[in-house]
């Protein structure tokens, strides 16, 4: 039961042996080294994607300002919205550590959906709690100050803040390096007091 | 066929006349004046909307201050992240306008998904479209400036911007209701020139 994949789907569901059996003969398992990037800006996404292990950023470049979106760590799903659309992909995927990631095609998921039926029904569960995330994600950006931003970071994923550069940190909220370590610092001052 | 859902549904599929009569008949139609509060923060969403008719936004109270982070209007469906996750909501739906709203519940969703099995198959593809719609609108917020934000809103929702009252629409962008003045000016200066 330590693979990711049957970790992420048992969530929702008790999965069957056979069905584990099924899960673990259809994926396409790929590693890719630090630095790889996976899509880039303009090219059509063709694969889906479920992080084994290691971690992927999503990035605008904007006048050649890197803009992080998100960073996604394992048994997180990576479906890009360029997947869904089949336009051009506005953003970038790259893998910030060497990953091991698990690739899925249009094809590959309708075979996979057909051989597994009780997953198929599952499909908007899973879409209904990455939106319903999605959203919270938005609206902290909108309502938190970079503070509340940091600290909530801190809460919810705080391996990150250990395996990513700081200057990625801060772009991801929004802020500038030097901001990030005074942010760091009053938190810091705050625990002592 | 300009019932606002079957027009919402047809993006994705061509409904029999059968089908449009059972989704005619389910939906519980309700009128709402101007001002009602769909959804407190607290409260735990029982319904999901679509709007047939109006205006709901979205909206936090962060130390008195509103906070808008969404702006529904006809034929968009609204599933409360509450109604997910059925924890408290953290925000508020509110009616800006008067509004006819179809209410969904649990019950009456399974129900209807029993009786338009076509329909059920769709859920997952249009919360793919959802969370793509999502994602995009939070990159946007994260890579545009609030310039280029109130140009990208005029572009998708020009009807908005006349409907809704500035102080609301500068919330929305993230900025006061000052910056948003000097925005429009510098615009208009622009499309003068």
């Amino acid at each position: 039961m330590s693979d990711p994949i049957v970790n992420f789907l048992s969530k929702y569901i008790e999965l069957t042996n056979e069905e584990i059996d099924i899960l673990s003969n259809q994926n396409l398992i790929q590693s890719y080294k630090k630095g790889t990037i996976l899509l880039s800006e303009g090219q059509i996404a063709k694969e889906c994607y479920f992080i084994m292990q290691g971690c992927v950023s999503s990035y605008y470049l904007v006048d050649g300002e890197v803009k992080i979106t998100e960073f996604f760590t394992e048994s997180q799903p990576i479906t890009p919205v360029s997947y869904t659309t089949k336009k051009p992909s506005e953003y970038y995927l790259e893998c910030l550590e060497d990953c091991i990631i698990s690739i899925g095609t249009p094809e590959s998921s309708t075979e996979l959906m057909k051989k597994l039926p009780r997953l198929a029904a599952l499909g908007s569960n899973i879409m209904e709690d990455q939106l319903a995330h999605q959203r919270m994600k938005y609206d902290d950006f909108i309502k938190l100050s970079p503070e509340d931003r940091y600290i909530n970071l801190q809460k919810t994923s705080p391996d990150l803040l250990n395996r990513v550069p700081q200057y990625l940190i801060a772009s991801y909220l929004g802020i500038k390096p030097e901001s990030l370590s005074r942010v760091r610092k009053r938190l810091y001052k705050k625990s002592k007091s």
